[in-house]
């Protein structure tokens, strides 16, 4: 690929050749058949945009909120474990980005660098803190104080994840840590927690079995609730009626998500559990969406049918393999200006006018809604 | 293929790769243009998941009960004729891998082992027996007899086979049982019964046209009853009507199946008539299901959907092919995982927390439901 | 291709590989970007059999009636030009072959052979006269006359071709009949109706676009009617407006058909319109069907929509390629077997048994019918 | 490729061989992941004809009006920039071409001939002026007058391009126009406005965003409205929401355009909003398409759905590069005999006949209307 990038794919093809295969495939593989990872991308084509002309869209504000926060584009950065097998900066790499482009970022449990090490290197960034529920609730109470102590902004919980979803080729290559790299939320001494690798299986998959409480349960939530004052986001919410529990449980926001169709393979694609969850929330919090944004009109398409603001995870990736920090933002920038043309391609000059009316399913034109001659030859 | 297997399809590549073309077609193949073959397994794929999160699944109860059996798992092996072209050891294998798995295993009036041997060779497994009709009524009574005597819970009559499906590469092949093999349930010396073999046509097809009943009807499944107290098990219902009329015979058990799509090519999916064949049965009678498993999230959703247990083919011949008994537990040690996993990933902690609930058609995301701008659009 | 045929595809695996560009080409090939040729083909496959078990079918009596006439089993042949461009013999061979197997022909009007030579090679035969209108009515009404005496038993009127359709590939070829070949029921001095040729263009849209009666309407179906009392079957109807309109103008009987995708394409697969048709005609006259049709479901599919016989067109010409009258006949004996064991399989010992019940389109299947979480879910 | 063009694939394919990079990629890609693109296509495939045989087609009159113009047929040139690129007569070649077969061209603002020229090229020929809305009123009141004066019959308003859509090769490429050529119609001294160029990015882009003006709205139609009495057509209509308020702005048509897939990805195919722009606009004024038209058919559906006419843009590009004047009238001819044909064997003598009752989608034939079968199972 001579010269400049100018798609995302452009970083993700450079990514897939540049990374060893244990990271390559731990980053990009999805669950099983990788039948929802394909899901997640192709579903945003079944939705047809239907542009409003002749607004004056010369000054277009990108601008949106999360619990308030300011963004200055409604992309975010999702939670991705071990982000220094990508490049040597990793977490900070990628919080030093969000900063500069004022965005946010969500620092994952499973972070390559240490929560207070990531609000040093960016201290005036925007972030939040994804956690996974230890079996031991102190270990986990720990990460949550810390967070909050560091200035990150909510918790992002984790609910699909009480066991580490089943993928091939982390199987196939045993997946592990580098020796160099340290989950570095816990302590060096502690290896169980801080090394992830096994002889027989993908070591995170084994290191879930061993540390992650699979009894995870709206109980935890509650509990969480009592541990922290920081916003409780619920990530991994696919169904109107988990939705509506969350909502019942005071939750602060929801994140519709599959874990980039990591977990349970045969889930919907995000774009399509959206339509359904943001009817069923009927705005009494906010929902946000992650998994298979790459352009710029997926990101309005999120925000017509119901989305806040969308994060991202692979790209990141994919932008500090290419480049470090400068990598991230750059992608970042690629995201934003798509996201800025289709606003001014569809008439929004801001994104409050990103409407449900935008936006139709595709087989509204494979329908007979307003055809003449099949209403007309329904009467044979 | 180095290193260990981690999905059904490196099991089914290695027998591809092993077996002779006479033996490997007639395990793969499927009637003419295979249409319902590619159906059986991909229409499992249009069904999506709707995980239930935030329920406790540190334990899973993946145990279920076939007529009162106790199974550790909804998996259990279908019946498929002449195992020992797959491995020396065929039934005897698989029956020991059923029993060492605690599953259950359906044993092919075809099998080349026979029935006792089979009982012997894994006399605490729980086993049931295929019954084709022969137009030799005392013929079809003695196998039936037999089977009662060695200990086999059930009869699963195969309706669906008055005479041989058209396999193409069956026929090309001139397919026939190896000379030092035979189907064990006829004695040595009736060539008839225990060879297969043609000169111009698939030697499977020959034998079902000079010896197996044509006739099959509802009257034979009532002299079934009158020669047997075993329970009887339809295997081949893929409608409601038929479903209707089995439970008003009074058949013990429904097994939705198409053989494999080995007979009528352009049936439906299997995974497709089990809801209308489980609406229509409506509890009276249990309802399985085979035809297409491959994964953890396959049985789930069959279960979802009205199974109460699957059966697989071709992976058992599969395992055989690939270790004989050992291949047989390692493939269904798979299934049992990758269905745990996939009750623990949609919040269920027990078989009886499969409910339609967990499953959509995925046209029900195309759908309008909940689609605020196609309303309004609709209005035009 | 070693060994016997096993299916029709065999058979034009063989005819494209031995006939020349010119012919094969002419044979093969649909209307520009050939959609509905393909569309023909692929509809068959969308439409799922619904077996009838467990009903004695031991004896299938696969005969049907066309306007009266008995035929062995409901495939006949369809008329196409130039036989003799496939082989030596041509429609005399393909004649015999299908009196030989108790069945029908139809004969074009631009066959390689006569009226009379045909009905000479096949006595006893069934056979049905194929016509075009030319311009010159005396030609027509001579093509006509000649037919009746010559025992022909109806007249197939085409409605589709008052112009000869695009084929791209007749068009660079600068498609024509082989020096030593006539349309043969004009006569040999009369080159401008014999020959097929041209400088230019494919030299059969030439020929049409010269002699062929572009102004043929409704008008020449009553005029038609008026020179013979040969039942009249209009071939080519497409849509229940155009079947209304034939039933009121008292036609015997309508062949569903798009010209083998030949004529218009776009327009809909020949067993899609079959659908509607019937329903329109509702039993006044008898309908067949003929485009796609190559296995003995995809009879079985037709019949249960509505067709009383259907008709091959390209089979006859690839089974004439492969060994003449010979191949013909094996063409017909694979189809009339298939269709016995579909049948057979599907529940049904007589054609009459062969209802609307034993067919659904794959819609049907990815409806929310019976589907107890859609219906829930739709409560949202 | 040997011989003469059958199809429009033809020119496209040697257009594609014989021009550089940068303006074979200009001429032929559509915005990022080109989805619409293919959809423009694609989605022609989709709608049956239902062809009204036994009419009489002996003759057909083709011809169509616009705005009161009368048109040999009712296919004409879509406006497309620089057209000098494909052959060096451009734009003046088009129109010649155009007016020898008595049909209209659309001048883009950005061709590479004056206004002038082209109109004393073919001054007898049906042109009408595209306009962009320059950011200074002064040089677009400028085109508009010149236009008007040079005897332009309407004015076709671009709506879609406030800023332009991004084509990822052109992004690489970085686009520009060679340097022996100048967007005429701005006088050569004006570099910024002559020439197409950019270090970074698509010349074409940068020229855009430097130079139109991104606050088109409504009230620049109310000024253009007030500085011209040439009739106005709105062209990039894409909803029925739009299309209302353009005729409550009192335009005199709209043109359903997606601008060749080049503006907003994702935007529905122009054939699927034709249908309801059409109806909404329910005959107010006259509705016109292009995007995606490449054979008789596809002129036909347009027409059935609500078009009067439709426009090609890039089948004029290929047939410069192929033959200049020479090669656009041979396209044109193609055009013109295909749609001839089509309404000959769909039975049409007049466009008029064309209505809404010749064509259904697809899903038509899906639906189970008129299926007995279903109807029956569905009491299930
Ligand atoms: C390599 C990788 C690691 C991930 N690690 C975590 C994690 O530690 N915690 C978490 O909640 N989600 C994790 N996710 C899921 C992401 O937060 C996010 O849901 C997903 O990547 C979004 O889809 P996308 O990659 O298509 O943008 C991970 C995803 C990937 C690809
Ligand atoms: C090689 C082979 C042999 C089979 N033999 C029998 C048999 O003897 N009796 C029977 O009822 N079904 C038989 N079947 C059908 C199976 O019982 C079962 O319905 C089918 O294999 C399930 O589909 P699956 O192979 O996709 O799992 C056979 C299937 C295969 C593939
Ligand atoms: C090579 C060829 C020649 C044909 N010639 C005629 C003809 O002379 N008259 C006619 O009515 N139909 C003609 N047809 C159409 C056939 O009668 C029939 O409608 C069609 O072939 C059926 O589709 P199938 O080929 O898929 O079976 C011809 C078709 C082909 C393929
Ligand atoms: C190379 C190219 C240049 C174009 N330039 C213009 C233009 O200057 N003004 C405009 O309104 N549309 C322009 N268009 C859009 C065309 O007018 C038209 O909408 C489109 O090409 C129709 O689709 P088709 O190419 O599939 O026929 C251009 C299209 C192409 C392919």
């Amino acid at each position: 690929m001579a010269g400049k990038f100018v798609c995302l794919a452009d970083f993700e093809n450079f990514a897939r050749e540049s990374l060893d295969t244990n990271a390559s495939n731990y980053y990009n593989s999805g669950a099983n058949n990788e039948q929802t990872l394909r899901d997640n991308v192709d579903a945003f084509r079944s939705y047809r945009l239907r542009p409003r002309f002749l607004r004056d869209v010369s000054r277009r504000d990108t601008t949106t909120t999360v619990l308030g926060e300011l963004l200055d584009f409604p992309v975010a950065l999702a939670p991705t474990a071990m982000q220094r097998m990508a490049h040597p900066d990793g977490e900070v790499a990628s919080a030093k980005a969000a900063a500069s482009m004022n965005t946010g970022m969500i620092l994952s449990s499973w972070a390559t660098s240490t929560i207070e090490e990531v609000a040093e290197a960016a201290p005036r960034g925007l972030r939040w803190f994804q956690l996974y529920v230890y079996k031991d609730r102190q270990v986990t109470r720990n990460l949550v104080e810390r967070a909050e102590k560091a200035g990150y902004k909510a918790i992002f919980l984790t609910i699909d994840t009480p066991i580490l979803g089943k993928r091939l080729e982390d199987t196939r290559n045993k997946f592990k840590l580098p020796a160099h790299l340290r989950l570095a939320n816990f302590s060096e001494g502690d290896v169980r927690s801080s090394r992830v690798q096994s002889d027989s299986d993908s070591g995170l998959a084994a290191y879930v079995a061993s540390l992650i409480d699979p009894s995870l349960s709206w109980e935890h939530v509650d509990w969480l609730r009592s541990v922290t004052k920081l916003p409780i986001i619920l990530k991994g919410v696919l169904t109107a009626e988990v939705a509506r529990e969350a909502v019942e449980h005071g939750v602060d926001g929801i994140l519709v998500s599959n874990h980039g169709a990591r977990q349970l393979d045969g889930v919907p694609a995000t774009i399509d559990a959206l339509r359904e969850v943001a009817s069923a929330v009927n705005g009494q919090v906010e929902v946000y969406l992650d998994g298979g944004v790459r352009t710029g009109t997926d990101v309005l398409k999120a925000l017509a049918l119901g989305a806040r603001c969308v994060f991202v995870g692979r790209p990141v990736l994919w932008g500090l393999a290419y480049k470090g920090q400068e990598g991230v933002q750059e992608m970042l920038q690629m995201l934003k200006e798509e996201f800025s043309l289709s606003m001014a391609l569809s008439g929004c000059s801001r994104v409050s006018a990103i409407t449900p009316a935008l936006v139709v399913h595709e087989s509204y034109y494979q329908s007979s809604l307003g055809h003449a001659s099949t209403k007309q030859q329904s009467k044979l």
